[in-house]
This record gives C-alpha cells, sequence and structure tokens, in this order.
C-alpha cells in the first residue's frame, strides 16, 4: 500500500479517471492527491511569479535609467530656462534731458553733458549725476541722443565710449539767429564697464530747456 | 520502511553518498528524494524572489518618487517657458508718416498729430486715425519721432504721455524761407492703457509729404 | 499509523495541543509536520507575494505611462528652449558711418550712401561695400540715418526696402552757407534676404566726416 502510494507521487496523474484516482489515493493517503496537486500548481506559479518578477525587473531598470535620462535632460532645461529668464529680466533703459533753463555752454574745455532730469533708468546704469552710462553687463546696447540750440554759437556733440569717439552731430553758427536741432544714433557692443557719454565740444552749446535735448539708451542683447 | 522513510525526512540529504541515498529512497517513496530537492529548491527560490520583490519595490517607490519630483519640476518648466515665449510672442511695433500734400497746420490750438500712412502696425496698438499709441502691456517702450517743415512757420512737436509733455523737438521760423528738420527719442515705461502720441503745438506746422514726418515706436520689454 | 499520518496531513492543525500533535507525529513522520507547516507557510507567502507582484507590475506599468508622457513632454520642452534660444542667438545689429573726408555727391543720379565705417556689424548683414543691409532672417527690423551736410547744396536721403521709398529727409539749399542737420527712423517689417539701404538723391549731398552722417539697425523680433 505504501509502494502504491509512492508509485502515486511517482506516476503521473493524468492517465486514472479522476474518481478512480481519488479514491485509490485517499485509501492511503486521502490528501496527498490534493496536496500534490498544490505543490504542482503552486511549483507553476512560481515559475510564472519568476518569469513576471524577472520582466519586471527588466522593465524597472530601463525605467530607472529613463528616469535618470530624464532627469539629467530637465535639469539640463532648467538652466536654460532660468539663463532665458535672466536675460529676459536684465532690462537696461534709460533716457534723459539735459534740463535747467537756458544755454548749457559755451564752455572752454570739452565738457560732459549731464542730462539731469531723468524719465527712464531701469537698471540705474545711467547716473544724472556725471552724465555717464556704465554698461552693467556685457551687451549690445543701442544709445540715441538729439539737441536743440540757438544759433548764435556753433554746436557739437560727440557721443564718446571711454575715450573712444563714436558718433557726433554739429552745427555751425547761424547768422540771424536761427535754431539747430539735430542728432545721432549707434549701436555698440560693450564689455561691462564700459562709459558712455556724451560730450559737449569746447565754446559750443546746447539748449536745456523743456525735454528738447536728450540721451537715450538701451540694452538689445546681451552676448 | 515508513520509518525509514521519515528518517529519510528528518536527516539532512548531505552525509549519505547519492548512489546509495537514491537506491534507499526509492525503495520506499521512489520519488520523495526528488520532491523533497525539489521543495528545497522551491523554498530557497522563494527567499530569493522575496528579496528581489522588496527590492524592486524599494527600487519602483523610489522611482515613484523622482518620476512624481521630475514631473512637477516639469510642469514648472513648461510654464516658464510658455510664458518666456508668451512674451516673446508680444510684438508691439509701428511706424507711421503723416502723409498728405504739404503743411499740417498751423491750427490755432495744440493738435494731435494723426500720421495717416502706416508703415508698420504689429500688434495693431497704434490708431492711424487718431493718431494715439495705447500700450496693450505694461512694459518699457521706445518712441522717435522725426519731421521736416519749412521755415515760414514756427515747429513745435511734443510726445505726450497721457496728459504729460516727455520730450520735444521745436524750431524757430526761419528768415530766407529755409527748412527745419528735427526729431526726439525716448524710453518710457507705461502701464497697460497709457497713450502716447505727438503733439503739434498751436501756430506750427509741419510738412506732410514724403513719409518725411514720422513716428515710430516699440515694445523693448515687458515688466 | 499509516493512515494516521495521512489523517494527520488531511486534518487541520489546529484542533490538537501543540505538545500532543508533535509527539504523535514524530512518532511515524518525525519532520512531516513542521513540512506541512512549512509549506502552508510558503503557500501563504507565495499568495501574498503575487499579490505585491501584482501590486509591483500595476504601479510599474503607471510609472511607465508617466515615464513616457515625461519624456514626450520634456522632449517638446527642450524643443522650444532651442528655439528661445536660437532666436534669443539672432542678434543683427549695424551701425556705420559715411567717413570720408568731406563731402560725399553731390552725383547727377540717386546713389546709395556706402557707409563705409563699420562701427559694429553682429551677423554681418551690413555690407560697408555695398551700403546694403540684407535681411538674415525674416522679421521685424528698426532702422535709422542721421546726417549733417553744408547748406550749399540740397540734401535727400530716402531709406530704400528693395525698391520702394520708405522713410526721407532732406533740406533746401540754406542761404549764407549754414548747415543741415536731419535724420528718420522706421520699423519694417521684412523677409529673409529683403534689402535695405540709403540713397541720396541726384545733385544733392552729405558731409562724410566725423561719423556724422550714420546708418544704423537692427532685428527687434523674428516673426
Amino acid at each position: 500500500m505504501l509502494l502504491y502510494c509512492s508509485l502515486v507521487l511517482a506516476q503521473d496523474d493524468v492517465d486514472v479517471p479522476e474518481t478512480e484516482r481519488t479514491s485509490k489515493t485517499q485509501s492511503c493517503f486521502p490528501d496527498m492527491w490534493d496536496f500534490l496537486k498544490e505543490f504542482g500548481a503552486m511549483t507553476e506559479k512560481q515559475r510564472v511569479m519568476e518569469t513576471r518578477l524577472k520582466d519586471g525587473e527588466t522593465r524597472l531598470k530601463d525605467a530607472e535609467t529613463r528616469l535618470k535620462d530624464s532627469e539629467t535632460r530637465l535639469k539640463d532645461s532648467e538652466n536654460q530656462i532660468l539663463e532665458l529668464k535672466s536675460k529676459e529680466k536684465t532690462v537696461v533703459v534709460f533716457s534723459a534731458a539735459a534740463g535747467g533753463s537756458g544755454h548749457i555752454g559755451p564752455f572752454n574745455t570739452d565738457t560732459t553733458v549731464v542730462y539731469k532730469v531723468v524719465k527712464t533708468n531701469i537698471g540705474n546704469a545711467y547716473s544724472q549725476f556725471t552724465g555717464t552710462f556704465a554698461a552693467p553687463v556685457p551687451g549690445i546696447y543701442y544709445f540715441t541722443f538729439f539737441y536743440h540750440a540757438g544759433g548764435s554759437q556753433r554746436v557739437s556733440l560727440t557721443l564718446i565710449k571711454n575715450n573712444e569717439s563714436v558718433v557726433t552731430t554739429y552745427d555751425h553758427t547761424t547768422s540771424h539767429d536761427g535754431a539747430d536741432n539735430g542728432g545721432n544714433a549707434v549701436f555698440l557692443q560693450l564689455q561691462q564697464g564700459d562709459q558712455v557719454y556724451v560730450r559737449l565740444g569746447a565754446n559750443t552749446h546746447v539748449w536745456g530747456d523743456n525735454f528738447i535735448t536728450t540721451f537715450s539708451g538701451f540694452l538689445v542683447s546681451q552676448v
């Protein structure tokens, strides 16, 4: 009987009809049959689970690699956005008028025009006390200046970058007491700290009243 | 024999040589030995799988946390990009010329110059019917205007922001029927809806022909 | 005895006190009891692990979906950043002065002014040899030009886009040998390759010395 039972353990369980098989096994190990079925199912389930686990681990490893890659790219994108926003936020713009009440000059030496009435000064790069603009960041800047002057004296205005003449405007003495208007404009590539200002030539003059003689500039692009 | 078998179950399977062991067990439970080996292997496999599963769960939890963090950062980056693109897309630029055929003015009161010939009007912020520019978004704007005029009358042009004079250009009557040219420029910080226009002073004139008397502006930066 | 053992297999192991149960089972299968406990624990563990595995697989699938979505969004963000940076990097700016030493003109036909002294030429879109600016990218551009001229001749400068007059500045002959200043500015929407230059009218002149007669432009916005 024991041998029979062991044979049952040994042989495959497919050849014997279910009813007969059950009665026979139950006569010695009534539950061994179920146990073996259970064990077989468990073994099969473990095989399946191992495959699923292996598959899950592979997918997880792949997901981790992709995630790490995404995190690196995301960090890079965040840095680039920060840089774009930082450049966008670097607004440098100024406009100032000479102000005063009447002629500025003539002086017997070249003199920086101090545009005293600030209209706009975003970034605070222009000084209304010295008349000088100092580039807060390296970049391309635009400058333009306009003047009005009576005709009794010459006019000579030169935009200076550090000590270099960039663009100029001037006018001769006009007979019959007419008036002169003029101006100029330029785009300049500046290094941080470069100074730009308008110089009134010796023995020339401009008119300071009514926001008519002006100096303006702005940062076009950081480079 | 059963006891012997049970002993086989009980004792560790390392002491008996493989050949002898197999013959002995097969005499009672021919497959029990294999079964026990299988069960032992299954137990060990389960232990290993559990460790792998636990490890996988830990890694998955970590990946989920990182993924959630990445998603939050990505959303934030997307919003910042949208903001940058929105600002980039807000292009406000106009240029218009006075047009007409001859003198504009003199009028006996201050009069807004209506620059009728639009050269550019991206953003449609300038009205060729009223001569007024209305800021569509808050920001820093640049304005510049130029004029030509015969010398028989004075010229007075003032850039007005709402009701405030910002910059001006003017010229006296010139004897001998000469001609006058002039202009000015300014950067202005505007609120949405602020109105900017050029006012021709009472009893002064400009020349409207040939795109010579112009008014231009653009949005430098949203703030 | 075998039947007894099989009964042990069959019956639930909860009703018999631990000590008695152990002694009884050990009398036939000394380790079967432990084995069965182990098997039961293993079955239960497998059930739990299967639940955890299923749960892990669900979470992994979800994470993979979210990761794929994040990767798509990240790629999209990266492309948008590239576009923003590309536009930011497209800096087109030039300023040039007529140069020379004295009058340019009068000529008996309309002549392009060749501003020979380059002050700035980022993007190399302006040619100091032809005086022509060619738009390297489609966009909104700003141009401004200023001149100085003696009064002995008329002045007529017109900014030309391809063959179309855009804005102009001119001045009459001035008696008493005075001097003339003037300029203009305009924003223009250009297609790639559009050419912009300043034309000196036939029988008119400007002064080329001292960086006083200038031509400048820049790309405001790509569109």
